[in-house]
């Protein structure tokens, strides 16, 4: 990298949490990273998050960090601030990334992508915290300023203590499978509109014209389409949503009221 | 411009959707823009308007960006992402603005205030886009990349087709009309307080002390003011809004309810 | 300071408000600020404060300025605007930041804790103001460009008319008292989890294991703790906010309604 070059690409932080935007927590953090490395740029992902939902936190990540710059990935979504769960920093295989937040599988999905977790630190005593740190605002105190040190450039090891990335804890998320003609796909997430995403790659069904689904004693069909569109109202479409993930919708309508289904439940499909 | 000045003087990339704050589409957008051009800042124009509102989206870019800096200028509020909608890259007629986002009428009213649209491309199947381009995400896959290409330096014809500037789909505004003493003026949007705005400049009744207005066979009077505190509480006030428009309000009330009207409805508007 | 630190260090304008993200007011002050200050970094402390709340306002600010760089801080919080009250830019006592804001108390318990003010101007009628200053917008008009001018090194008698600190607008806020062995506190704020922060230093209790709370003629017991779940569910607990106030919970319920308060109530305290 050219020295020009260099003075133009400002170290990156990307910043995801659950903190919201009523109050004055997103920002407090923002500028605990602008004293530690003023250079840094920051991109906020979304503060908007389901409160306390870690998998909607991890999932969120998983699918924003895919384009995101490289850099230092921030991510708070926390209900056991306080506790004695560990504080992480982590490398990812692919040398290219460093996630921070809490040890409560958030950053799990998202590392995976990169290769998964080559080194980590904890960093809930680290030297760049802010100190008293306080009970309950860890983004502030343990995870912002340390973000923001690992930024400035401070390697892994001056920020905590090493730890092995097989003690991390993971997400339970589910996994799907496969039986002869018969997938055995999961509810991953709902969002607002009822659109029911699954753990499942669109590249499964390729191919197929519709889909038979099992679930709850019942069976329906849905039409293997782009969008909602490719549908009548009323109708369920089977689709690839933004996240890359098989997802099945009721054109203006709520394919998980219609299916009767919640996060985890299970699905069989047929294609046809 | 001096080399030092254009060492300061950074693209500019404003952004206004109707994305909201649940998740990480906003977030998303802009990785996008930071990894296609570094250099470029982003202000968030809002993101929280009225889901699939083209109009409100429209007026809210109008008002933006008569203060925002000169640069690229990436809106999307687009109920048709999916369908053969075209997405659009246009420059205005004082060549100093380059707007993106799809062909629904969004971006008109704000060209118009730059004089229109000069020249335009389809940017639906850009080189600039992301690939696989998504069913349900053109503002990651086609609108961020290409206006970050733009703010890149990237010429318009690098990045489209050549389309005619009056083939663009138009927005429906309502218009108003004068007949001897009266206005016949409409309801262009009301906010959350019950804030009536209407398609009339100020400059058209100035001078009057006050308003009388035929809406739905009754009459109202509502007084000339600066502000809703220049007339009792759950009084009529005709006033200057923020975005420049005339406007009426009840202190302390509704004036949407108060006159029975909504988005589009017409008003007879008399000086006195 | 170095010309190489003075290229890096970007002057900094915080952003306080509470517009909310329905719209674009937010989005037009930023633009406002980029046009007279392109070199400004704006960091956002927060738009979706309680509207119209000016206490909810200046706690927020006080507690975010203590981490913010130093800078010019905006804050808008104004139920007052397009009355006589005054605009503001004032100087803190260390003579680090400067803060614009109404002249209704929102700046002051911010200042304080930089040692007050040293000096203030009236920028009601600024020459930096855009116009015509409208009646109603006047973040926009009046204190966005301000801000920007400040930011951008204009000295404050050139941005307004000097006026003596003695005279500004205080906010009314409740001041403990101790007496004997009791401390006589009042409810500073309460949040949406109904947690009850007071105006107490946690330092008042130091020591102790539990508080005896009198209020409205009951009496209640708080352990002194960390952290909720220091406690049982359904427990008081007494312990010290991410604000660094003391502050009374109920693990898992509402310490507002168990003891039946509502801001600037008074409870009396007592160390066991």
């Amino acid at each position: 990298m050219s020295p020009d070059a260099s003075d133009r690409a400002a170290p990156i932080v990307t910043f995801l949490s659950d903190y919201g935007y009523d109050d004055e927590f997103v920002g407090v953090c923002h500028c605990v990273i602008a004293r530690r490395c003023p250079a840094a740029r920051i991109i906020d992902l979304g503060h908007g998050l389901a409160h306390r939902d870690v998998r909607a936190g991890a999932l969120a990540l998983r699918a924003a960090l895919r384009y995101a710059p490289a850099g230092v990935h921030l991510a708070v979504v926390d209900p056991g601030v306080g506790s004695d769960r560990r504080a992480l920093a982590m490398r990812t295989c692919d040398q290219a990334r460093i996630l921070v937040g809490p040890d409560n599988g958030l950053l799990l999905p998202a590392a995976a992508a990169f290769g998964g977790v080559s080194d980590a630190v904890d960093i809930a005593d680290s030297p760049e915290a802010l100190r008293p740190i306080s009970a309950t605002f860890h983004g502030r105190d343990v995870f912002a300023p340390v973000a923001a040190a690992l930024a400035d450039g401070v390697p892994m090891a001056a920020v905590g203590r090493t730890i092995g990335p097989e003690t991390l804890v993971a997400l339970e998320l589910p996994a799907p499978s496969q039986e002869r003609d018969a997938v055995h796909a999961h509810v991953l997430s709902i969002d607002g509109f009822g659109n029911v995403a699954l753990d499942v790659e669109p590249a499964t069904v390729t191919g197929a014209a519709s889909l038979l689904l099992e679930v709850g004693g019942g069976q329906s069909a849905a039409l293997l389409g782009h969008t909602f569109a490719d549908v009548p109202p009323g109708e369920l479409v089977a689709y690839t949503d933004s996240r890359g993930c098989l997802a099945l919708a009721v054109n203006c309508g709520s394919a998980a009221a219609r299916l009767g289904v919640g996060v985890d439940d299970e699905l069989v499909l047929r294609a046809r």
